[in-house]
């Protein structure tokens, strides 16, 4: 976009929205002219949150989730109602929140910091594996749900995983996210992986 | 989602985000998410251009177009090559932008501030009508095309607009934007209204 067509301060606000995952030069258009006929105070809390963010958020170093700068451990960890000897492995830090939505599970978390991908170049070493094996030992930890994506990165991890923990001599059941159909989506639209995955996978009645 | 699975901080920059028009929650943890695995310059970057947005931008006296603060009137119009006595009229700041885009267009820009629609309780006296019916008289204005959307609101405006100018008894030449089939798109997609209008508006080989 020639630059003097907008004032330069909203094209600079609308360069750095475009940063965003996603968002194209429209998207980021549309964004800045909303906050421009917002209030001022719209665009300045945002700035506030914004700043605020790096300096106040800082990792768990037991579970690896994202805790308040001015905490030692993730409070899900320290919870005494819930259960340490269970823990749900996942690659990101959201994904704890996508788990504590269902409120189905009362174990503690351990964040991966990412999945096995040779493509991006992440390898077995960059994840927090090592501190995994260290908290089973620690904490005797009986279950491990293996809850990474099902995608190829999270499924190549989850099989790393297993053999990994197995050949370090740790006895802890393992076990995986079930993969089936989605709730509310037709068995027509389904690809057939994840429908032989449902087929293996099925309950009885 | 319960406050206390995230870090406070970063929760505050997810329902900030969150306010941005077709943001929703899962975009909004997304966009902070990415922000907090960049490094904090990335963030603070646009902090600075939301603290910048509503002090260093505002509105031409004459066009209504968005421009810097230390500028009297926009560029677009007391740019000497560009002709006065021709005036796009659009809804919104951003449609100069499309429209300037095409490169195709040397006049200059008069922005009404929206379109008429009762139902958001816009009428005709919220728009910079008046403003435009001194600039024609003004600047001897010859031709006018009308580019507002081509939305029922749209339509309405520019039909208003067509007869309000006819009243106030200023000579000046009316079009308005074709309709038809945007380039690139099947006929069989095309809905019946825009294929009437590229029926009626067909051109000559």
């Amino acid at each position: 976009m020639a630059t003097d067509i907008l004032p330069a301060a909203l094209t600079e606000l609308i360069e750095e929205l475009g940063n965003l995952p996603g968002v194209g030069a429209r998207t980021a258009e549309r964004y800045a002219y909303y906050l421009l006929r917002q209030q001022t105070s719209t665009s300045s809390k945002l700035a506030d949150a914004l700043r605020g963010l790096h300096s106040n958020v800082t990792s768990c170093p037991v579970t690896f989730a994202l805790i308040d700068a001015d905490q030692d451990v993730s409070p899900l960890y320290t919870d005494a109602s819930r259960d340490k000897t269970l823990i749900a492995v996942v690659e990101e830090p959201l994904d704890i929140v996508a788990l504590e939505r269902t409120g189905q599970f009362k174990g503690t978390y351990h964040v991966l910091g990412g999945a096995i991908s040779p493509i991006d170049g992440v390898g077995p070493e960059q994840l927090h594996i090592p501190e995994l094996v260290e908290r089973i030992k620690t904490d005797n930890v009986v279950e491990l749900i293996i809850a990474t994506n099902a995608s190829v990165e999270g499924e190549s991890t989850a099989l790393f995983l297993q053999r990994f923990i197995k050949d370090a001599g740790v006895s802890v059941t393992m076990s995986r996210l079930a993969r089936g159909i989605p709730v509310g989506v037709d068995l027509e639209y389904a690809d057939q992986i994840t429908l032989s995955h449902a087929l293996h996978g099925r309950s009885a009645l």
